[in-house]
């Protein structure tokens, strides 16, 4: 059985709990967290300053706080005493992190997983197989119709705001020129639209909070952004689910001849997705620990198989 | 630079010597065969018997033989002197042949990577990540409209037949039904048809031809498989390009959430695309033999950023 822990208990965090519950080589310790929260399945809830008490009573701890600010403060703390894995989702500071938590890791003896999700993680290494085997070509993202957490979360922290969502929506023009290879220098910007849906705080100047959004680097200054303020009320109505997904689309040459590669995905639920993914590498983590390979390791650079409840054995005679 | 032999002279050999031409940072040293065969590029033609002059001359032999009978063969007598790539594609026979290269490779200090391609390949690793991150779910994979290689080989080795061409066509309405999740327990005869245009020799019974396709284990025996027997102008006016492609397709659950992966490739040559794939994991089958990792890998356990000409901090910076 694979010992997990999980630290921070928002959406991805539940998430991820009730995947561990139906994974049967895995049993979820307990739940780490700063706030008073109560757990879904009656896992036990540990203060954040308490965790080292669990120092050899967990295989790997999954960090599901926000990106923005808690994760890479607690990634960097936690490997200290733990393995992790984590769905650190900031592109711009990737290399930082990955350097920042490579180090800790080999320092301390752990083995951290970071960028563990759909985008960073499956579409991630998609690029990678697609641009390795396909030299000359274009590879393309587009994500959405969907909320991104990451985002959603950035917005969520700015003063003033109470509740807030963010949508990422492909536009159409754009991806069928992209699939029929028509278009390949395509932008973010020109791919998608960015939407958020804001409930503000009572009395709070909004058009501040618009500014801080659509100004925000690496999460919306480089996008069309619109930021719409609603009641309270329609936001539990009208947004409480977080379906996503994407695309990643690749077409390109070998000896004169055209190939089309295409990832697509269509998520109900954003969290509980990446959970998925996170609880699957959280696997990986806890071999590749034991077989002393420390260090922080991303999607890209983790063999497959290790993420697999089956052998290699198994997977050969079944799936290769 | 890292420097390939290529054993074989077939399609795809003569696919893997043109993608190695457009490859900076690898070189062609030589191309083995027991026919007498003339390069593209007037790379040095070698006898397969006199492969041993070219020890420590070359990093890796790609082998390009065919599935049916050459290459397991060939494999179990390169890997003693030389590290390999195939793309030995007889799914019934791989944990045999897997067990075989293992042993030999790690006894005599080589690195092998088997099964190299697309399926299996390409498509075996996207089930293992389907399957390992959505448990709870079911993968369909689709093949065609295309030529297989391995299955026209099959049928050009039959006594009697002067030339040979194979289709697989996937059944629309199983795609349709798969896609939707209607349907989650086709069979491969169910998803599939095998179409077979066949040049006899002359004064030859095809009824015996079209009997020992139709019976053929692990190639025919489990589908609907029609033979149709043409002329030779025929065969070289219509059946001269090598189109393929597929889907693989997961349909799952997580925490009750409904969650739908799509990989999908279009070929207009299967050699050129199955070349570019093991062309690329022969760079990760240098290194790992550079790191005296011996033994018979595949594309489940080999780790991807191996296989690109990037660094993993520069693949960090730009596409995870």
């Amino acid at each position: 059985m694979i010992k997990l822990g999980i630290v921070g208990y928002g959406n991805l965090g539940k998430a991820a709990e009730k995947v561990i519950q139906k994974t049967p080589d895995m049993e979820l310790v307990a739940i780490f967290s700063r706030r008073k929260v109560v757990s879904l399945f009656s896992t036990p809830i540990v203060e954040y300053d308490k965790m080292l008490e669990y120092k050899d009573k967990i295989d790997v701890m999954l960090l599901c706080s926000g990106s923005a600010t808690d994760l890479p403060k607690q990634g960097r703390e936690v490997i200290e005493n733990f393995n992790t894995a984590d769905s650190f989702d900031t592109h711009a500071l990737m290399p930082n992190y990955h350097r920042d938590m490579d180090r800790l890791a080999k320092e301390s003896k752990h083995t951290a997983a970071i960028a563990i999700g759909w985008d960073p993680g499956l579409f991630s290494h998609t690029r990678l197989l697609f641009q390795s085997i396909l030299g000359d070509g274009v590879t393309q993202t587009f994500w959405g119709k969907g909320v991104s957490q990451g985002h959603s979360e950035a917005v969520r922290k700015i003063d003033g705001v109470k509740y807030a969502i963010q949508y990422t929506i492909p536009k159409e023009e754009a991806l069928d020129a992209v699939r029929t290879g028509e278009k390949t220098d395509l932008s973010t910007r020109e791919k998608h639209l960015r939407v958020c849906y804001v409930v503000p705080c009572e009395g709070v100047d909004t058009s501040k909070i618009t500014n801080t959004i659509i100004n925000m680097p690496n999460y919306f200054a480089d996008y069309d952004t619109t930021v719409n303020y609603i009641s309270e009320q329609e936001f539990f109505e009208n947004h409480n689910s977080m379906p996503h997904g994407g695309f990643v689309i690749r077409n390109g040459e070998a000896n004169g001849t055209h190939h089309s590669l295409e990832l697509s995905i269509k998520l109900e639920s954003n969290p509980d997705f990446t959970a998925s993914v996170l609880v699957a590498y959280s696997r990986a983590v806890a071999r590749l620990a034991k077989k002393a390979e420390y260090g922080a390791r991303t999607i890209l650079d983790i063999p497959s198989y290790l993420i697999s409840d089956k052998s290699l054995d198994e997977l050969i005679s079944t799936i290769l």
